[in-house]
């Protein structure tokens, strides 16, 4: 067993052969790691592991994924090679029922994947099944950040696009994984930069800064801008929310520490109140807008180009009326990226580009 | 050796017989965890360990702490029983120079205590030291906070105000504790709310929360509110600011933790780049002042009730100048706690907690 990231790109390179784990949890929004997984790992994913939901596909039982199966038991799938833990549950802990099915793998010599706050292999019982089978160890959260930011060295002519959020969980990493791709199919250098667990997975590196220790967050982030800025534009994967109770500082800490030119402000279409927190309700599109550019602005000249909106629970016809309200609520480009395309916000990052150019504060 | 913390308040209460190591670092901005123990525990700080200025005094070397004596050589002190690392770099990490001198203290039976990142208990050659003589290490920043904030649980008539700075040591821990001794003169019950390693060793208890892991950071500091808010008015101290390239995320974590009625602004007069970085320069108290109170209002009414001003740097005649452009500029009670006493302060929170229970917001 061991809890090295190092190999985290060899890894995605090759195929890992996974059954996903969302027993009992497969909603698309606690689930989200298996979700982004389906979406964009897909010849990867073996199965979705659900006793509950057993005979059934992936796309049915979490809306992506196809025809995937849904099993009940690791003996359903031949061929598994990793068993990856398909939730990123508020606190980060391994439900109790699960131990049972991590230690199965384990003993079967399955690499289990985990980007759960709770390292499992400092579980003594799992990390003894991992060492007896030979089998890996995962925690992809698992890092040693321990430098400041310094704020030397960023090249001006690489673009930084953030993703910033409502809330959790809304589509902060979708949204930068598609504009990523739309750039690259425009011939432009781009690069995804992950900073959370269900992100490194897919792009095979990235840091997980929200569990990095507090001093260090906005130095891990400046590192991932200076290890990438060799591309034309980073797309960086936004975190929590400044509004939110729990995460807003790591929210700020990537802010601070990615310095964006520009912001893309996500949100999910019909949600009220934060995410696992009912009784407290969301800060208006309008207020967080604002937030944000205050905040971004203490460090230097930033502002939000466009809005991201999440329609899943909409109907088409919803969502075109949700669209223009927050078309014009805001003055900002806004496109769903899954229903839409990203193409008013691909437009939207080409104009801050001529703009910033225009004005020689960036070379592009 | 060890690192449990559970017993600082009881060794806060006895005498720890202390020298302070600040050899090649005794100025009072990167020694202030000297000063401060200086200031508020002068009983229990036997010497200062400064080879380059052995014979001189505390007090003529830090500007606090009269006749102290420097010493050069552990040996210069007949019964020390604790070796304190008196200086907070940034990073955290000990200067290499000063292993040979905490090995001495070590392998001498003295406990050793440090605030720094880098926890001397996980040294090898520092942990044989302390297992073959019986010392203990205490790294003050040691913790394994893993609770995410819930917002549940929070006293409306305990009033909470949180120092918030321009920039990282300004004075921010030195306002809160004169506060609230200032009240308790009043008769009121007021706790100061550690918040960093050398406020948790003035005060015996507290939480070093730019150690904690970022997804907690609020959740530990809502936990010390919990804990404390049986008393009327806690003084929560501050960390960072909301403008520092480095630490903004501690600073945000904690403000949105804590949940403060009110906030007072730190800063010191004449610095214009942030501490340890010259080429970034430092906002507006203005802005800042609009910054904070944006942060804060995203989860409830807040406000800046008052400025404190670090006039360390200034003549008597500058001081009273500046604080009172301070005063205009922001049309705030203005004043330095040490030089001035923290009464104009002090008056600042008996208003705001005036108006609050005028408004019903709090019962006090």
């Amino acid at each position: 067993m061991s809890n090295q990231n190092s190999n985290l790109s060899s890894d995605a390179a090759s195929n890992r052969r996974m059954i996903i784990l969302t027993d009992g949890h497969s909603n698309p929004v606690t689930a989200k790691t298996a979700c982004s997984l389906l979406r964009y790992r897909q010849s990867e994913v073996k199965a979705i592991l659900d006793r509950n939901a057993a005979g059934s596909t992936a796309g049915q039982l979490l809306g992506v994924g196809d025809r995937i199966p849904v099993v009940a038991n690791l003996d359903d799938v031949a061929d598994a090679k990793t068993l990856v833990i398909g939730i990123a549950p508020p606190g980060g802990k391994i439900p109790e029922h699960w131990r049972t099915i991590v230690l199965d793998a384990l003993s079967r010599g399955m690499n289990v994947i985990s980007g759960l706050h709770e390292f499992l292999a400092e579980d003594s019982e799992f990390a003894a099944a991992a060492t007896k089978s030979g089998a890996m160890i995962q925690d992809v959260r698992h890092n040693s950040e321990k430098d400041v930011a310094n704020r030397e060295g960023i090249r001006p002519d690489c673009l930084r696009i953030l993703t910033v959020g409502q809330d959790c969980c809304v589509g902060k990493m979708v949204v930068a994984i598609e504009l990523s791709r739309a750039l690259q199919r425009q011939d432009q250098t781009t690069k995804f930069v992950a900073t959370g667990q269900t992100g490194i997975l897919i792009e095979g590196d990235g840091c997980p800064i929200d569990c990095v220790v507090s001093d260090f967050i906005s130095g891990a982030v400046e590192k991932l801008v200076l290890k990438n800025q060799q591309h034309d534009i980073l797309f960086i994967e936004g975190q929590g929310s400044l509004a939110h109770p729990r995460y807003s500082a790591v929210t700020l800490g990537l802010l601070h520490g990615c310095l964006p030119h520009g912001m893309i402000l996500c949100y999910e279409a019909g949600r009220t109140a934060v995410h696992g927190m009912p009784k407290i309700g969301l800060s208006s599109l309008t207020e967080l807008s604002a937030a944000y550019q205050t905040m971004a602005n203490l460090m230097g000249p930033s502002k939000i180009i466009g809005v991201a909106m999440n329609g899943r629970l909409l109907t088409d016809s919803q969502a075109s009326q949700e669209r223009e309200r927050v078309r014009n609520e805001l003055g900002l480009p806004t496109c769903d990226v899954i229903r839409d395309g990203p193409g008013e916000l691909v437009t939207a990052v080409e104009t801050l580009r001529n703009e910033l150019a225009a004005r020689g504060e960036q070379s592009c």
